[in-house]
């Protein structure tokens, strides 16, 4: 039997069909279900892939990443091509490459990138109800963008957490966050060390609050210091988020 | 009762989960048949709408356009927002007005604007599967321009309909048609008189033959005087299409 390898894979998904990431006995479909269903039929053997973030219902991936453990002989740049022959089209590999055994997405310094986009036109538009939040009345992005600047930084995020979040600390560090406008979208970029329990989405419920005019700017900074989930805004819907992309800051051991 | 009124409701559609416009005995779920039948919800007449284009299975619009005979008093502007509390939400009446009683979507002179959408990248997207033709392969959008240009003008389009066309004339006249890049999408944008069954998908299939380099500009004339439809290129697949709009050219007469 030949040595085993890790496996890290680059994962693209519309999360539309799917009960997000994560494996639970009550979630009949799952992206890690998927791939390791994938996996298993390729190499045969019972795979249970390391899932660098698991996204929510709905929510969408340029790049999320995955690590598993192998004896097959595939080279580790093939699983792409391979797998993608297999997966159901709404779940590409658009990388894979063999790293070194001991690295885990997890447990490394990362830099993550979201992206939470709203539709921001009178009228939905069918063909992007899936992959925008479409919010009709008017936004005021430079106010939004004011309102974001609050977050940068290490904060206690208490505030833009679940109340479900099991997390043994609520301090994250947000390093940018950027408001935009392209065309007919109102574009929030998040980037950070790491990210509690929905806080993309109720970040962006926050800013979609300040956007219409509903809060100013500056309560933003309260709604943090008081730590407490009811002083923020509402959860955005989950189809409008997409984790875009996942910064290993040491790098990626290989082999 | 009230007097009989013909109301016209522009539409917009994501085509992926509709067997296509028309409603046929064999098709279970057509755009025609959910809006009928919403608009039976509406006013509890029994309805048929006239479409504008009867477009496939798989394809997309943002504005077709239909028009139906009512007795309701709702007053013509207002069927938009009433039809969007009851259609599914992959269908959206943009627009909806009172018309002449005369006016007949398909007796008027009118331009009807398509766009096929190439996503052009080595690596699938799932989030655009449904609404671009991934094509993986590089394309000289210069090229498939050059080839467009001998399409432009009154032509027997015969050698670009489906052979299952039952036009009494292939005879069309094509005002425009543009090849641009923009982004990672090739876009084939047309405007014309009338399209035949499956015209726009056939153009889109040659060009792209084109833009590949498999066939020179210059074969696009032949192909158009050989009259065949086997001179010219594959029909490419539906989810690149969309009706973009409907221009009628002496206006639409209102009441």
């Amino acid at each position: 039997m030949a040595k085993k390898r890790r496996i890290m894979l680059t994962v693209s998904y519309d999360g539309t069909n799917y009960s997000g990431w994560a494996l639970q006995s009550s979630t009949p479909n799952t992206v890690e279900g998927v791939l390791n269903r994938a996996i298993h039929g390729l190499t045969g053997e019972d795979i249970a892939v390391i899932g660098a973030s698991r996204t929510d219902a709905g929510v969408h991936a340029y790049g999320n990443v995955a690590v598993f453990d192998t004896c097959s002989t595939i080279p580790g740049d093939r699983f792409s091509f391979a797998l993608n022959h297999i997966l159901p089209e709404d779940v590409r590999v658009v990388e894979s490459m063999e790293v070194a055994p001991e690295f885990h997405p997890r447990h490394c310094d990362t830099e993550k990138t979201y992206e939470y986009r709203v539709l921001n036109t009178k009228m939905p538009v069918p063909i992007r109800r899936l992959y925008t939040y479409h919010f009709s009345m008017p936004l005021d992005e430079e106010k939004m963008q004011e309102a974001a600047e609050y977050l940068v930084g290490e904060h206690d995020f208490t505030s833009f957490c679940n109340v479900e979040s099991q997390a043994a600390s609520h301090v994250r560090t947000i390093k940018d966050i950027t408001v935009t406008r392209n065309g007919d979208e109102v574009i929030i970029s998040v980037t950070g060390n790491g990210f509690l329990y929905n806080m993309v989405r109720i970040i962006a419920g926050t800013l979609i609050l300040v956007g219409r005019g509903k809060k100013e700017p500056s309560e933003v900074k309260r709604m943090l210091e008081s730590r407490d989930r009811k002083a923020a805004g509402p959860t955005a819907p989950p189809e409008g988020l997409f984790l875009i992309k996942y910064k290993f800051l040491d790098g990626v051991p290989t082999v």
